[in-house]
């Protein structure tokens, strides 16, 4: 069986994030997709913009890593991951769940981050 | 620090799950809740219909359990776990991320149960 294309998008994200990887980033996006991160904020509209947002993210020297296997529901991945900010000045931990919801191409059309404060955690 | 109101209603539920208690099932929802699980199937609506549900789930001897932390962000409380059917007959574990929205009463008003079939194992 061929892996599903939405854990290949995911694995895909973590990948990216990590490696800082802008391209990988955007690729996974649709041209009009939209990005709520924590939800409960105001969402970001467009490529430009999403952009912007993971430029603040990669200079916070950012990685993460799966945490739990990518549930699956019709146009969804949720997936449970760790993320790590300011490695060795003022470390962060981030327990976060994402939803990605893709277009018919398999581009992300949402993204939606589900973490607050009692997630964060320093070491 | 108290504990944060929906990270208890969490819990409840996973222990309301796993002892097939549904007076604490139906206490964590608002009259007009809706349950969609797995997500892109009929939501229910309704108190009746939610307490149909869970007689189906209790009737597979379910458990559950947490898998994860649970992630509050605005009204939602978002959170992995894992459940596991039919005890030794024909006994199954489903990998599942469960998306709780919250009214102002911190009861459940909208459930959202992300699964597929790349969720479902046999040991």
């Amino acid at each position: 069986m061929s892996k599903n294309p939405k854990l290949a998008m995911v694995e895909q994200y973590m990948r990216a994030l990590t490696e800082h990887d802008m391209a990988a980033i955007t690729d996974l996006y649709a041209d009009d997709a939209t990005v709520e991160d924590p939800v409960g904020s105001e969402p970001l509209s467009g490529k430009d913009a999403i952009i912007r947002f993971y430029e603040v993210a990669f200079s916070s020297g950012i990685s993460a890593r799966l945490d739990g296997p990518v549930r699956i529901a019709a146009n969804h991945a949720v997936f449970p991951f760790v993320v790590e900010l300011n490695p060795g000045n003022g470390e962060m931990r981030i327990d976060v769940i994402d939803q990605f919801t893709f277009n018919d191409d398999n581009k992300v059309v949402a993204m939606k981050a589900f973490w607050g404060e009692e997630n964060m955690t320093t070491p």
